[in-house]
């Protein structure tokens, strides 16, 4: 038995992955703006490590009050544009459906909370390289797998898992987790560090990682987002989860993190979601961060001469 | 009785302040490569707030050794390219003259003792807005006052005050100071905020004070240049001369500092001299910069990056 899916904001990661369900033979609806004229006529072109997916006929919406409720409204836009969702989620989930948070960062599981409220929230953290290369047209490069967790209990529920299991029969790999909070930090120690310096000096994450003195901030900043966890939720990130961040990104090939793709391409930046708000609970619980912060407020900077 | 000056390294700097002797009176001698030829055939043109000069036929020269040795060598050029002192200072020196440093930043007065001794540096400070906007062609457009002092002792010495003067009938207001330590690092306060921010970020200093969150970055930085100079001298650099600093840049037209225009023309910036020496030494003497050993992490990997 398997859940039905609204996907709220269908592009690069809301494609792929509702193609993916689609495979593991879900109802899946995509609301869509920009690409919705292409798509309604054309279909959606999913090209992935699984092969390529053609969807002549997907089940796509420009109003998010004609879609079906569903079981699980997969929030899928940019946090950046978070204040839709007042009026993006209560018409597209059933009232003993879930809102699932596949966005970066922290606080946007809250915010959707305050929407839905937070016994209705499963957050979702996305190890995925996609890009809309095309109207209508996504092409997933390398990882795909996710985590899922309960934002208002610890523990593995029903629900986490009947959705992990609807994405695995779609072949990707999604990890329950017991503590969502734990997996969003940790997700942070990578996102903090390499999405900030790449945005803000334009490089990617080979070049940071070929010069020692970039490398030792990056290394710098990961352990100030392991002491800002611990702090504000008592999360340990052991010096093993860092330096194997560290290992793992000094092996992949060079990679343009999304914020530095945001800037290059005068898009807004998550920098709330994933600076702004850690750097903001890590003072509040006490935790010094000046190089996050100094990150944060250089990026702030960027983000407001965006467009001038 | 006035000096003779060898100006090493003749831009807009060297130049300026040439000119500014020459009208007082003295004989001055100019090292220049680029613009030899133009100046060799047509003079220098100074144009300032204190009028223009036309100089037909100032002595320059393109070969430190033809430089009739002289009373103070000025080493003008930028800190960068130090490396040459050791070549270009010995011929150009009497034995009883003087170097007299007009760089920016910490240990630019201990490499050029490295070649004459440090009984024979005198540093200087230039509080100076100079272009070359020409061959030949040079336009100052407002401040050109400096500071002096010895590097190897305290105190106001004779020839410290004998340059001072020769400066002062060139209507160059020029302070002699009587710890020339205390000053570089009171001069650091601007140069390494606003130098750092505007070459990482390419904004100008009215940009980085028009937004709440980088003028907060700027004052966490002069706070911790203020910090790093208690610990390696017990210089005494207090809240208000922080404020002051602020509130004159608030006030000050936009300005692009020298680094921001170094990294848009792709030459090398003084990275070394206002942010590595700092913070190298600050550290040394158990005092933490963060901030200011990120942004020097930042501005290396510009410095890197240039011309690739």
């Amino acid at each position: 038995m398997s859940c039905s899916y609204a996907i709220i904001g269908a592009g690069a990661l809301g494609c792929y992955y509702g193609s993916r369900l689609e495979q593991a033979g879900c109802a899946v609806h995509y609301l869509m703006r920009s690409d919705y004229d292409h798509v309604a006529e054309h279909g959606l072109r999913v090209e992935s490590m699984h092969g390529e997916v053609a969807l002549p006929k997907p089940k796509v919406y420009r109003d998010a009050l004609a879609i079906p409720k569903c079981d699980v409204a997969v929030v899928a836009m940019k946090s950046t544009s978070n204040a839709a969702l007042a009026a993006l989620l209560p018409p597209t989930i059933k009232d003993d459906g879930v809102a699932l948070v596949l966005q970066n960062g922290l606080g946007v599981d809250e915010q959707t909370a305050t929407v839905v409220g937070a016994e209705r929230v499963i957050g979702g953290l996305c190890f995925l390289c996609s890009n809309r290369i095309g109207p209508g047209h996504i092409k997933q490069t390398r990882f795909d797998h996710m985590k899922l967790g309960e934002l208002a209990s610890r523990g593995v529920s029903e629900r986490v898992s009947a959705i992990a299991a609807d994405f695995e029969r779609g072949n990707v790999k999604a990890q329950a987790v017991d503590d969502l909070g734990l997996a969003r930090w940790q997700k942070l120690v990578w996102n903090v560090p390499y999405n900030g310096l790449a945005a803000v000096l334009d490089v990617d994450t080979s070049v940071l990682m070929a010069h020692t003195e970039t490398a030792a901030l990056v290394e710098a900043l990961m352990r100030e987002v392991a002491a800002g966890a611990k702090a504000v939720g008592d999360y340990v990130i052991d010096e093993v989860f860092v330096q194997t961040m560290l290992g793992n990104t000094r092996a992949m090939d060079a990679y343009e993190p999304s914020m530095q793709i945001d800037r290059q391409q005068g898009r807004p930046m998550e920098v709330e979601a994933i600076h702004g708000e850690p750097v903001r609970m890590a003072e509040r619980a006490g935790c010094a961060v000046p190089r996050m912060r100094m990150l944060y407020q250089q990026l702030l900077l960027i983000d407001t001469q965006r467009g001038t």
